[in-house]
């Protein structure tokens, strides 16, 4: 596969995990970072998994979009919360045909893209991967997981696979969804209950909330009304899947959801691209989502009461 | 009327006000005290209210029952999680005939004394006022409120009228409850909401919970729930009801709850009293309470995690 020029905004657990993939594969990739520039600069990024610790360095690492320039791939792994800064952040980044991959979580995110920058480019990633950023440009993986990506606004053509290829070839597990929308939806199902029940119970990890009987029976009634919601939108989601969400999350053992890593940390929370869009999707649909539009106000005012 | 000799076991908020509030009356009240014994002898009690401040002293404060002995009334104003305290504590009180009024939130207190001491001597109480204890003997008072007391095994007799004369009578608003497991639902249509969200939302008050359309939207909803199984056990609640317990809330200004104050200061909190209980009544019942039972997880979870 040619070597592609590869710009990663947001340089996250997200960002520097499949970034720094992509970087030792051989493509020219570059981190544009804030808060942890200089570390990244200095340090290199560091993975840590179950299969290993990789350490990259040096990288590319640029404070400014114009240091970096155009581009042939745009990987958006900001936090949902400062989509406000893409307009400025990625037009230095892109030239005609340019993809922009969103992996951010949740919902709204493709259309935002869409509406500053033409649908044309706006392809959407899902990570099902659990990655907790340790310290700047330090990333711990605690399972290989993989990626879906898709077309959000059914562009025909091959980059759905060509992507896929990307990181496959990069050692990333990555399929092509034939729906991106129930993709999210299906990782809704799992970060709807455990990151919403991590900050609401009170800071607990997964492992204390599949402790509980009362809160592991609360993450399925959450994911049953998520389900709810996507099976009005045409996504089916079996039984077997949200059996899955609860026995996959079991050996993970006591991983802490990164919105509440966020909420401990004091940074902003992706209230409304996880559990805000959702409860306004189930409104519009008119399916009852009792525990999520609760969950939703809970993590709001638990948001703004930390001050 | 003739001078009571009464014991007020439990002197939190709730027993230091009504209890000194009879003493003041001229009746021998002793308070049986714990953590607040040396402070009560000390200083007495300080009853802090919008109609004026009381101060009583000396008031007769006991450590243990045997000093009290046998009683004509004795109230329970113990918190309900304290329950398995009362067979030692309550029998040094009893003679024949001695009543035992319960004046705890909540529901199932009735039935343990009951269990305990026999329904003949049960009476129960429901306070509408809002308390909080400043300090060991401190009480504020934030509105003059009103109790409710009533016979909650159908006891015949003049008991609860001659109850409610002896509060009118100390200068408390008293009236009998024709039912009073419907006066206990009617409470609870405000502490499931205002207790629960206060914590839940993160140790806010009343105030912020109102100012919040979420979240006040979130306390409607949960007293609509708490009135449908109210409703299931024959007990009608009228809507203009609920709208009350939001348009008297508002005057309150940022009050926080009592549930609030034992969260937020570590002790433990009545959680089985106020939501367990109404929970696992919508159970029996097959009512749908998502919202409820939510809240009860949440607020077991969140005295887990505060350690």
């Amino acid at each position: 596969m040619e070597s592609l020029k590869i710009a990663i905004v947001g340089s996250g657990a997200v960002g520097c995990h499949y970034g720094g993939l992509l970087h030792r594969a051989g493509h020219e990739v570059h981190f544009l970072l804030r808060g942890d520039l200089d570390a990244v600069r200095a340090k290199g990024i560091h993975l840590r998994g179950p299969e290993g610790d990789v350490h990259l360095y040096p990288v590319r690492a640029a404070g400014n979009p114009n240091e970096i320039g155009p581009c042939d791939l745009v990987i958006i792994s900001l936090k949902a919360t400062s989509n406000a800064d893409l307009p400025k952040l990625v037009p230095p980044l892109l030239r005609e045909n340019t993809r922009l991959l969103t992996l951010q979580n949740g919902l709204g995110n493709e259309e935002f893209l869409a509406g500053h920058f033409g649908e044309d480019r706006v392809m959407g990633g899902i990570c099902f991967v659990t990655l907790n950023r340790v310290e700047p440009g330090v990333v711990r993986n605690f399972n290989p997981g993989y990626i879906k990506v898709g077309e959000p606004f059914g562009n025909p053509g091959d980059r759905a696979e060509e992507t896929a290829a990307l990181f496959t070839d990069a050692g990333v597990r990555c399929r092509v969804a034939s729906s991106l929308m129930e993709a999210r939806w299906r990782k809704l199902c799992w970060n709807i209950p455990f990151n919403g029940l991590a900050i609401a119970g009170g800071g607990i990890d997964t492992a204390a909330i599949l402790a509980d009987d009362g809160l592991s029976g609360l993450a399925r009634e959450l994911m049953e009304e998520t389900r709810a919601v996507a099976a009005s939108l045409g996504h089916a989601i079996e039984d077997e899947f949200l059996d899955k969400q609860i026995s996959q999350t079991l050996p993970m053992g006591p991983y802490k959801p990164s919105s509440l890593i966020d909420y401990l940390e004091g940074r902003e929370i992706e209230i409304e691209a996880i559990w805000g869009e959702a409860w306004r999707t189930a409104r519009r649909q008119e399916v009852e989502t009792p525990r999520l539009g609760m969950l939703y106000r809970l993590i709001q005012s638990l948001a703004r009461s930390r001050g």
